[in-house]
């Protein structure tokens, strides 16, 4: 068990292709012995996103602060917003962006399973370690 | 792919014996087809507490708002404060308890993994569906 404030989790730089003015907290990991998921705190800065993607694992997400858009739909046509205590959740192989078209930080929570792709080995998911 | 906003989701009290003045939400869960974990939001009013228990499944917590008492150990007999922004990890097996000794609701995200016990077949977790 342990007790942990989010203020006191190293942050660091997105620094996946299609990120820009992201930061990412890893506050429970595969390292911490989390056995099935993980739970990541990200920032994104004002005219920052997230990669427009999708991947093979779904995502829980819990605005905490600041107003953004949220992108979704094959082509990623889809544009949302979202402001704090708004949840989102992506199932697997859906498209999806986080964008802050305001002036001030935008803050969420958002897990991930531990593993994905669990053919014949389950691979660690990014940004769960 | 959903938004919605924690404060249109339904609040159930927790029933559970050892639970009082604790309300949840169920923010993610097994119905919206959420394969590994699921998302809740308890709110504990002040005087309240969740039951001091332990189970087979881990939690992941996220502390919104307010100022509680974190119980853990053995015998429950340690307590901890925590606060908004604080991380709570509780791996399977420990006991654990939130209490409410303030004059303000306390709020908090905990996750817990969809299935558990899962030696033959695995069981539906309490409180994700």
């Amino acid at each position: 068990m342990f007790i942990r404030h989010a203020a006191d989790v190293p942050s660091k730089t997105m620094d996946m292709p299609g990120a820009k003015h992201v930061t990412m907290k890893l506050l429970v990991g595969r390292d911490d012995g989390a056995p099935t998921f993980a739970m990541r705190q990200f920032t994104v800065a004002p005219n920052g996103h997230t990669p427009l993607h999708k991947h093979n694992y779904e995502h829980e997400v819990y605005v905490l602060a600041g107003d953004a858009q949220f992108v979704s739909g094959v082509d990623g046509n889809t544009i949302r917003p979202i402001t704090a205590g708004d949840v989102v959740f992506v199932p697997a192989n859906e498209m999806h962006q986080f964008r802050n078209v305001s002036t001030q930080d935008v803050k969420f929570i958002c897990l991930v399973p531990t593993t994905f792709d669990c053919g014949s080995a389950c691979q660690p998911t990014p940004g769960s370690y």
